[in-house]
C-alpha cells in the first residue's frame, strides 16, 4: 500500500492509499522522488479542467524518480535507474502525428491530466516516456527538467539567436526558465514581473527585471534598444496586459512566442502585427530533444534548478501546499517529496 | 496645365488643374496611364486617414505609365519607357532599414498617402521607385502589378509551398490575387467570400469558393483536409469574423498570414495558437523582388489582370467612381484612365 494525492473536486484534494498492480507489457513502475506543483495542477485544483480530469484523479507531471519494476518487453531499463518522464502519449495516426508533430497529437493523452499522474509513491508509465537522468544529478533538481523542457521548446519555437534582445513577460517558474535558456542561447534578456519576490529571485540569478506596475516597459525597451524594439517577446503571464506588453515591445519583424494559456479570447492589436510585420508563434509542450537538452542544462548548472525550489513538502502536506499556492505568496516552485522516507517522517 | 484628382475632406474629392514643375535631380516625371482605386484610397476617401493625408492631396498608388521627362543625375531611364512605381521612400537609417527591412522603415513615406500620388496626368517621383515594364504588357493590365506585388509578398511571408492547402478569407482584389499567386506556387486554394459577384469571378478564374454566410467553412475545411486543417490561411477580409474563420480552419502548425488592416483590436482565440502551435505572420507592402515577380506574373498571364478590371473611367469621373465603390456593388477593380486621350473624350 502506498500513498497518493488525489484531486476530488474543485478546491479539494485528499491523500489515499493505493495498491499498484505490476507493470504490464511495455510499462515500468516508478517510485517518484520529487514532483513539482505546476500552474496546470493549480488550474486542475481550481476545477477549471474538470472536462479532462476524471476525479478522483492522481495529478502531477513534473517529476524525478527511480525505476522499481520493469514490465515484459521492456529493454534498456532496469530497477534503480534514475529517470524523469515526458508525460505524453500520442496516437501516431492523426494528421499532427503523421506530419511529425506528435507532441501536439490531435488525441494527445497528457499523463497527469488525462490519465493518472506522478503525485504518488508508485506510478506506472509506458517505457517510451522515460528520459534517463545522469547519476550525478540530485533528484530534487531533476524535478525541474520538465518545465525546463518547456522553456527549451519555447526558446526554440521563437528561434532566439545570439545577441538578440528578449523580453520575458511574466517571471514565474516557466518565465524564469525561459529567461535562463534564452540567456544560455546568447540573448540579452529582461524580465517583466509584478511580484517583488519573483523579481528579487530573478535578479539574484543575474536577470535584469522590470515591474510593469510602475515601469513603462515599452518605453524602457525603446531606450534599451535605441528605438529598434525587442527581437523576441515571450508572453508567460496569462494576463490581458501581458499580451499587450509583449506586442508593444517588439521591433520590426519581432517574434512573440505565446507560452501562457489564455482560456478566453483576448483583444489583440492586430494592426501592430501588420504594421511591423510581427510574428506570433504558439508553443506547447516539448519533444524528446527538448527534454534531453533540458536534462543537460539542469545537470551542468546552466539552469540552477535548486535556486527555483522554494519549499519541499511530503505527500501528506500536498493538499495544504495547493491551498497556500492559491493564495499567491512568495513562492516560486514547490516540490512534493514522494520518497518513502519523507512519508515516514511526516506520518 | 494637367488634370489631377484631389482628396479635399471626408467623402469629398475634386478635380483640379495643376502645373507640374520639371523633375529635380534623381527624379523623373511620368505620364500615368492607368491608376487603380485601392481599398486604402477608399479609407482615405472615408476620412479615416486624415492624420497622414495633408488635404488637398493627390492620391493613388496602383499605376502604370510612361516616362515624360528625366531629371538631372538619372541614368538608365528615358522618355517613353513604360514603368510602374514601387511607391516607397525610406530613410535608410532607422533600425528597420539597417536591419534590411526597408519596406517597413519606421519613417516610411508611402507615396500616394504621405506624399502626392498618381491620380493625375503628370507625376514626379524618385527614379529609385521605378520598375520597368515589358513593352508587350498593356498598360491597363500593368496597373494591377502593385496589388499583385502585395500578393507575392503575402504568399512569401506565409511560406506557401507546393501541395499545401490554403484558405483565403476575403475575395476582393487582393484576396483573389493572393489565391492566384498561391495557386501558381502549387497550392490547393479555396476562397471564402460573402459577395456573390466576387465568388462568381473567382470561380471563372478556376478558384473554388465558399460563402461564409451559408457555408460552415471550418467544417468544410475539415472534410476537405480529412480533419488535418489547412496549412495556411490569409485574412484579407478585415472583418472580426474573418479573423475567427482564418484561425478555425488551420491545422497543427498552420500559418495565418494577416493581410487586412484591422484598425481596432480584435478578440483573438489565443488558446488555439497555443493548442495547435499556430503561427500568425503580419505582412505589409512589398520589396523590389516582389514587384519584379509581380511584373512577370502579370506579363505571362499567370495573373489574368484584365479579368479583374471591372471598369475604366476618365480622371473627371473618378470622384463619382469613389462614391459608387463606397456603396459596394458588383465591382472588383476600377481603373482611372489618366491618358490625355481619355480626358479629351470626357471633357
Amino acid at each position: 500500500m502506498t500513498l497518493a494525492v488525489r484531486y476530488i473536486a474543485a478546491r479539494s484534494l485528499d491523500t489515499a492509499t493505493t495498491d499498484n498492480p505490476p507493470p504490464g507489457p511495455g510499462e515500468v513502475e516508478l517510485a517518484p522522488a520529487y514532483v513539482g506543483i505546476c500552474g496546470t495542477d493549480l488550474h486542475i485544483f481550481h476545477g477549471d479542467m474538470d472536462a479532462r480530469v476524471a476525479a478522483p484523479a492522481v495529478i502531477g507531471h513534473e517529476m524525478s524518480g527511480r525505476i522499481v519494476r520493469v514490465g515484459p518487453d521492456v529493454t534498456g531499463w532496469a530497477p534503480g535507474d534514475a529517470v524523469t518522464v515526458m508525460p505524453l502519449r500520442w496516437d501516431d495516426v492523426c494528421p499532427a502525428c503523421t506530419a511529425g508533430h506528435r507532441h501536439i497529437c490531435q488525441h494527445l493523452d497528457f499523463i497527469g491530466i488525462d490519465s493518472p499522474g506522478a503525485m504518488q509513491q508508485r506510478w506506472t508509465v509506458p517505457a517510451t516516456t522515460l528520459i534517463r537522468l545522469p547519476d550525478s544529478l540530485p533528484l530534487d533538481r531533476a524535478a525541474l527538467v520538465e518545465p525546463t523542457a518547456v522553456a527549451v521548446h519555447d526558446v526554440g519555437r521563437a528561434g532566439v539567436r545570439e545577441g538578440e534582445r528578449v523580453v520575458v513577460v511574466g517571471g514565474g517558474p516557466v518565465g524564469i526558465l525561459i529567461a535562463l535558456v534564452a540567456r544560455a542561447a546568447g540573448a540579452d534578456v529582461r524580465v517583466a514581473e509584478l511580484s517583488a519576490h519573483r523579481r528579487a529571485l530573478a535578479e539574484e540569478l543575474g536577470l535584469a527585471t522590470w515591474d510593469p506596475a510602475v515601469d513603462d516597459v515599452a518605453e524602457l525597451v525603446r531606450e534599451w534598444t535605441r528605438d529598434a524594439g525587442a527581437d523576441v517577446a515571450f508572453e508567460v503571464s496569462g494576463a490581458a496586459g501581458g499580451v499587450n506588453t509583449a506586442i508593444e515591445v517588439l521591433g520590426v519583424r519581432g517574434r512573440l512566442c505565446l507560452v501562457a494559456i489564455h482560456p478566453r479570447p483576448r483583444e489583440v492589436n492586430l494592426h501592430r502585427f501588420f504594421w511591423r510585420e510581427l510574428t506570433l508563434v504558439g508553443a506547447r509542450l516539448y519533444d524528446r530533444s527538448d527534454f534531453e537538452k533540458a536534462v543537460a542544462l539542469v545537470a551542468d548548472g546552466t539552469v540552477p534548478a535548486e535556486r527555483l525550489i522554494s519549499k519541499v513538502v511530503p505527500l501528506t502536506e500536498a493538499p495544504a501546499a495547493f491551498e497556500a499556492l492559491e493564495g499567491g505568496g512568495d513562492v516560486m516552485k514547490i516540490l512534493v517529496d514522494c520518497t518513502d522516507d519523507a512519508q515516514g517522517a511526516a506520518v
